[in-house]
This record gives structure tokens, sequence and C-alpha cells, in this order.
């Protein structure tokens, strides 16, 4: 009944502190790259989702604001948050659109400045996206906080190591080394990970994503037109997604994100994958590591590795290039850098690109079936997208 | 292509100030009403899209706050904001998402608690609602200043007086007293309105909208869903929407919303209604009512009249209950209140009551067509929605 959707053009800035733009301004450079990718116009577009966060801007209408400078008015237009997921929601709507007949072109642009604010106020905000209310206000607890309950939890229950997580930092610097788009392009050592400060025990500043500014778009459009814009478009085949709890209390467990699990069934169910062959069947992922064992749990919810075995699969490197599957060839959060709302279409460009071969070469995944993953997740799992690309319609 | 859409369950809480509940609780009540509405439970539900705006809450997800508390966690889930119109753009996507054939069932529901803040610091936040580096930090424009230059240039080209304006206000304060939801349940007199106190001249305290609490919720369905949940279904006709600049020194006229225009051009093409013959189709209509130049410019912009001639139809009556089109007979963004990211969620609310002729008698309107339509603007027309319903499918 729906109808196919495909991504034609991607666009993403370089990530880091960029003080040298505007926030309209840095979205206007993924906005320009995915219309030239695309081979259209601002006017070719039926609507545009813009995806920020945004308590740290100035700017409380970031959409209209960004769809002036861009020559978008007057198409229609929203602004979307689901807190770190935001931008894969944006992708979500747009493809409802898109594939419900209603515009025949939609564009998801996700954008955030986090450097306009002081950093207290940052992490302040950021330890707000739970529930304020009962466990920020009453029990303090912080961004990073949340996320050490979840590895403390993990460490314990599976015997894991402080040293293992900063394999996964190791891992995403070795690919952001290499990715003239990342906030951090230098090599680290387990021995740096470890000797880098704690920011809530056991998560260090090494486990962590940065505060980052950047954007990043994502062009869809119905099949018939992409047929006729692209010798090469990447068939959107699912959109997984789930919610889960504000309050981290009422969680069943600390070793999974629920919400991430739930997207994944979802996503796997509606592309026809068995989950038992994902390995098989995945080129590529991008996984949302916004602390390292964030990218741990993602391995085990999403089925490429077993409970418990997540751990396994980092120690003996099996999510780099020429392992089982290749996780973050970007950076990661870790290292490409988290501008919170733009990283789900950042993730979603980067997989575009991954696909299509066009990637700096010692970075990009050998694609053999042609099928790419992104797991995008917002607050401490409140809320979870899957999004599975595939270079074959289906 | 699309799958049709219909309309199963509405909710509206009391609009007002509402320090006697919670953000979450304040959501719920409008949850609980459409779902009893509807038939069905939270499970039912495949994806949720709340609208709030929420700059002046202390909580930064307040999705995920919503959803855990009206027990819809692990159902999908995003925020979505278009400023005043965010309400109408949460139902476009819940829309797009059941006509797609991504879902069966969505919701919208859209919650705000403006009264969290001090007043200094929701006009500030809305003073922003346009281009903040620009027009509202160098020249100090307020979101009634904004409207101002639309009211002062209508009534420069068209010779209408401040008494016409009033007169908006009274039909709206004449229905809201007659609405146990609204904000304002009492008649107020041109006179009365016009020795109110100006805010930015030529807008008086009467001629504005009130800062509200309040939430609603729509639920929708697909056809096949809807038939065996209802015998009497509100068919999504058509949803049209547009965007303008966010600098209003870049607009080409003060005498109109473009976007409102545009919006409304849509939302007929989609539906098949000729503008000409508007006032023959509708048996009833909300409109944005922010002040109440907004409602004269929607009359001209939507084709209730001719361009110059909408102060005639309120100065005649004619959008009272018997004359050419009965609008606003909730009461009004000025006397049912403007609760901003709920207000679309109410209008559509409202209006599928009307059309099932379920609202109080002294303010019902005779239904007989069975089309209404809801415009909502956001911002100084930064967004505009506007939702045609029908009683019939096609």
């Amino acid at each position: 009944m729906s109808r196919n959707v495909a991504i034609v053009g991607v666009g993403h800035s370089k990530f880091g502190v960029r003080n040298d733009v505007s926030l309209p301004e840095l979205a206007w450079e993924s906005i320009k790259m995915a219309l030239n990718d695309a081979g259209i116009e601002q006017k070719d577009i039926g609507y545009v989702v813009v995806s920020n966060v945004g308590g740290w801007s100035s700017e409380p209408l970031p959409a209209v604001v960004i769809n002036e400078y861009a020559g978008i008015c007057p198409t229609g237009t929203v602004r979307v948050e689901a807190a770190c997921a935001s931008g894969s929601a944006a992708v979500k709507l747009a493809y409802d659109m898109v594939a419900s007949g209603h515009v025949d072109i939609a564009m998801a642009v996700g954008v955030e400045k986090m450097n306009e604010s002081p950093t207290p106020t940052v992490v302040e905000f950021i330890g707000r996206a739970g529930n304020y209310f009962w466990e920020f206000q009453n029990f303090g607890l912080t961004f990073p906080g949340y996320y050490a309950l979840y590895m403390t939890a993990y460490m314990n229950k599976y015997n894991a190591k402080e040293e293992d997580f900063c394999k996964v930092a190791v891992k995403n610097h070795y690919y952001g080394a290499r990715n003239p788009k990342a906030q951090f392009q230098k090599e680290i050592t387990v021995e740096k990970c470890m000797a880098s400060r704690y920011i809530a025990w056991p998560i260090k500043l090494y486990d962590s994503s940065p505060i980052t500014d950047g954007s990043a778009a994502v062009i869809l459009a119905s099949e018939e037109v992409a047929k006729q814009l692209t010798d090469s478009p990447v068939w959107i085949r699912a959109i997984g997604y789930a919610s889960d709890t504000s309050n981290l209390s009422k969680r069943e467990n600390f070793t999974s994100l629920k919400a991430g699990y739930l997207a994944g069934e979802r996503a796997y169910k509606m592309a026809g994958i068995d989950k038992e062959n994902v390995l098989k069947v995945f080129d590529v992922a991008e996984v949302h590591d916004c602390f390292t064992i964030a990218e741990v749990m993602a391995y085990e919810d999403l089925g490429f590795a077993k409970r418990g075995e997540g751990i396994e699969m980092i120690r003996n490197e099996e999510t780099y290039i020429g392992g089982k599957i290749p996780v973050n060839l970007s950076g990661g959060l870790k290292a490409k850098g988290h501008p919170i709302a733009a990283t789900g279409e950042g993730m979603i460009a980067e997989l575009t690109n991954q696909l299509l071969s066009r990637v700096e070469k010692d970075r990009q995944a050998p694609i053999k079936n042609g099928y790419a993953l992104a797991h995008n997740i917002g607050g401490t799992g409140h809320y979870a997208y899957v999004t599975i690309l595939s270079l074959s319609k289906s």
C-alpha cells in the first residue's frame, strides 16, 4: 500500500565547534550539499522537517529562520524533537509524507549549535533530558550519570572492565581520524582513555561524546521521482521506533535499552529481515555511541551479539572493517561528534555515502549485500529509531 | 494512492489557568477523553505525535514525560513545534502516517502550560517567535507589536476602525460564554473592548488572546479501522500548509498573511473545493484569532470575503450562527483561550464535535453539507495549516 521511498541526496557539514557560522548558515551548508547531490532546487521540495532541540539557542522558531535563509519559503515546514534521536524522527516523518503520496519530495534537515551556550548550561539542559521533576531535581542525576547506571550494571553482570569500553572509543577515534567531517580527527589509545578523568564513575571523559555544532540533510523522493533524479537511489526499507519511561526508576533492567531493542525488532519485521541473520545482511552500521556503554548495548539490542557478548565483539575488534560488522566508520558520536538533533540525519547521510561507496577509502566498508542500519537513541533510551537502508528496492 | 483517514476520537480539556494539574496530568485529561471517544486503549495506538512549545516548562522532553504518565510507552513518539500552529502540524504528521499505511491508528495530542512561567518571561519568549536576531533584539518588536503592524496597515488601506475589530472580540466572547471549556465565559461589549488598555496601538487588551493552559487530543484511523470503531467517522479531506519569512521586513504586504492564503489554496485544491464556493460548502469554521486583526485577515485569505471586505463581515455579523459562515463558535483563541501548541488539536476537536452536532445547543452550527475548516497560524504567519473535515469520505 505504501509507496517506496528513496534517498536522492544527502549533505553533511563539518562537525565541531562552529563559531564561524550562525544556526541558519550551518543548516545551509548541508541543505546546499543535499540539493546539489539530488540535482534539484528548493522549490522542488514539498515539505521540510527541521530537527533541532535548541534549548541553548536564542531563536525559538529555528525552522522558520533556517527556511528563510535557505530560500525554502513558502514551502510547508515543522520542527521536531525526539531528544538525541530528533534527526531520525525527522527522517521518519518525511518518509511517511512521501510514502503517503501527499508529497513527492521531502527533506529532513537537522542542525544544532550547542556551543552557543556556556558549557554548564548545556550540561544542565541535557541533564534534564529524562524526568526533570523526579530524577534530575530530586536526585541530581546528570546525563552521564544516567548512562553510568547502565555501565555499572553491565560491568557487574557480564564481568566487563573499563578497559573494554575504552576499546569502543579507540575504534571510533580510529575512524574519526580518517573522516574530514569529524570533530576529533586523531587516534587515541586504551591507556589515554583510561587516564582521562571520571565524569560519572565508571564513565570517563573518553567514554563520552563531545558537545558539537553541526548539521546534516537528507532528501527523500517517491520511486517515480527518484528514478528521474538518479541512477543510484538508496531505498528506505524500514523505520522502527519505540519509546520508554521518562523515569529510569521504572525500567526493567539496566543492561539493555528496551526502546532500542523494540525499534530494531519493528524495523527488521518491516524490512523482512530475520534477526538471526543480521550479521549476514548488513554491510555497515552506525549506532548511537553517546557513551561507550551505549554502543555495546546497541550490539546486543540489535542482535549483532547475544546478551553479554557485545563486550566480546569490541574486545575482538569484530566491529572494525573486516570484522563481523563494521560499526561507526564515521567516527560515531564519540569522534565525529554529536550535534544532538543533527545526529540522525548525519548517520543516514553517512550510510548513504557508504552504500554508494563514496566515503574516504580507508574508512569505506566493502559493500556486498547493499544493506545498512542506523540506530539512533534519544535521551537514555527514552526514544529509539532504527532505519534500514538498501541499494535494492525490495 | 493515499489511504483515507478519519477522526475516530477527540478530547479537549478545560482551558484556562490550570495550576491544579501538572503538564502530563493536563495532557491525560484530553488523551483519556479521546481514548474513550474512540473506544480504544493506549496499546491500540501505533504512534503518538505530541505538540508542545514549552519554552516555559522545566521538562525539556515533554513527550516522554506525557507518554509515560498516559501509559503509552513503548509506542513510538515525537514532539513537534510549529509555534502556535504546532497542534495542526501534529495532526498533519499523524495524518501522513496513517495515510501512508505505516500505522493504522495515530494520535496527535497538544498540551501547553504557559502559566508555569512568570508573565514577563512568557511575553519575552513569544516576542522571540519571529526573527529574534534582527527584529526582536534590534528593534524591540513584541508579538502584539508584530500584529499591530498588520492592524494599522489594514485600518489605513481599508478605512477600518478600532471599533470594528472589537466586534470580533464581542462575537468570540459571546460564544465563549456558551462553552464550558472556555477560559473566558462572559460576554463583553464594544464599549468594554474600546475602554481596555493598549498593548501595542491599535491592539488593546480585548483584541488579544490570553495566556492559557490546556490540552486537546485527536485520534486518527485508517478507513478500515475507522469503520470497525465508529458509525460516525469525521474524514480528513485535506491539510494545506505553507511558511513565510521569519523577518517581517521581507513580507510583501501587511494586510494578509501569505502563508495562511497559500495553505488555504493548497487545502481547497486537495479537497477539490472551488474557492469561489466556500461559503456554500462550509457549515462552520475555526480561524486563528490570536488578535482580532488575524480573524479579519483569515476571512479574506480563505476566500470567505473579498480583499478589504472581511471587516464588513464582522460589522454585519455574518460570522455568527445564521450568517454566511459561523466562525469560532468555540469562543476562538480570544475567549476559549490559546494554549499555543494545543490550539490546533483544540480547533479540530471542536469542529469534529460541531460536525457530529454534539456541542452545546446555543453554539451548535446547523450542519447541512457536513464540511468544516480549521485555520491555524504559527507566529505572525510564519507557519500556516488549513485542515478540511467532512462527514463524507469523498
